[in-house]
């Protein structure tokens, strides 16, 4: 499999899912769980055609391909380094298929697609606002982490363009935010249907969720159980295990 | 102490806190633990004025005189029986010094007590919409359940009013109406800043939420853990054993 890398540092990983790969490079942005729990938490079926607006390596398009049955999966990149391993991680897993990957910003992914193109929506946005914590000088983490190329705002508006009505966007976030991601979505007729907190441990209070809102919906959002992920002494509880290594779930 | 109960089926029940006993009426809206959660929740001393608005027969009155040292607790109240109820259980618990209650809409509440007249306002109000469920002919239970006399709009709107800048709004509701709470606070600049999800059970999504909001504050909102209910059991859990029978927390 080593025609597939191409720059230094890059390595091959498991992604424990229906045997598929992905290659990530070592001084640069590596998924982490919260891809994994997004990529779970989305439902689509055979009709469905899926965007991941800033999919990095494409972590969670390459899960997507396995945890449903979409029949389209298309990820947009900005950074050229990142997209260009999207494509091989695509090509390594052999789905160029069903899932696409495209380099571009995602503020021009309406000109690029089209309007309401698209009945999900995805996305893993950078957590960080510019005037927190330190850039990284390394392009694929600072966009990946920091609002550099879009904003919350610019994900919100462009996710509602790309959507038809009745699509469904998902995302995962952290809690600090969730009041200008409830107000904004609700601003922009993105109605929040689902909600789902991920907590380190049963104890703690969240440190991100996971939300599924609706275009055009009318109100009234219904509240998951606790995710946790990690038990008192620090092991994968058993919810996070059946994620990260059990079976394709049943839809 | 027989001599504090007026109208048929009153009865007095102990508050388990500081001695505190209240007269409730079998046939009409008696309190639930969410009053008992929503005034553990609120934080004042001795240089707040709090008002809770549609305070019924004045629980959370008397439980925020045992557990905050607030100046003044004043408690407005629609509904003639109740507030009859209210202005009964002050004297019996011998609050008058601490503990008004007002009889009177709530809408009216800035007509009376002026302008950012509080630093706290606090409220349990009507979780169910007037196009929801049935309507209860006893108008105590009416007007304490579905939103007969005030919706969540006055309520928050008058709350806004109520406060002086930099004043806390603090309320208990059910989680279907998370966005609309959140979206409607944003809206008034009574941004949400403390988030308490109430669960069943710990396996179980929440039912009800504890808010605290402040008066023209930035964003940014924690949320605290998960408050559970019963053990799987059906016991209560330690946490609500300690509220509900515990003694004062400390601050």
């Amino acid at each position: 499999m080593d025609k597939f890398l191409k720059y230094p540092n890059e390595q091959i990983d498991d992604l424990l899912c229906d045997g598929l790969k992905i290659i990530q490079k070592q001084d640069s942005y590596k998924f982490a769980i919260d891809s994994v729990l997004l990529a779970n938490f989305i439902k689509a079926d055979k009709n469905d055609r899926v965007i991941d607006i800033g999919t990095g390596s494409g972590v969670i398009a390459l899960l997507l391909s396995a945890k449903t049955d979409a029949k389209e999966i298309v990820g947009i990149e900005i950074v050229g380094e990142a997209f260009d391993r999207a494509v091989r991680n695509v090509k390594m897993n052999r789905l160029e298929e069903r899932v696409k990957i495209v380099h571009g910003d995602l503020k021009e992914a309406v000109k690029i697609f089209g309007r309401e193109s698209f009945s999900v929506v995805v996305t893993n946005p950078p957590y960080m606002m510019i005037n927190e914590g330190k850039i990284s000088p390394n392009p694929s983490i600072a966009v990946a982490r920091h609002e550099v190329a879009a904003t919350l705002e610019d994900v919100a508006k462009v996710s509602w363009q790309l959507l038809s009505f009745g699509g469904c966007f998902y995302m995962v976030y952290r809690t600090v935010r969730l009041v200008d991601v409830i107000y904004k979505m609700r601003s922009l007729g993105l109605e929040p249907k689902i909600l789902r907190f991920i907590h380190p441990k049963a104890q703690a209070g969240p440190n991100l969720f996971l939300m599924m809102a609706k275009k055009g919906a009318s109100g009234g959002i219904k509240i998951l159980p606790p995710l946790v992920v990690y038990n008192s002494d620090g092991s994968y509880t058993d919810e996070i295990k059946q994620i990260y290594f059990g079976k394709r779930p049943e839809v």
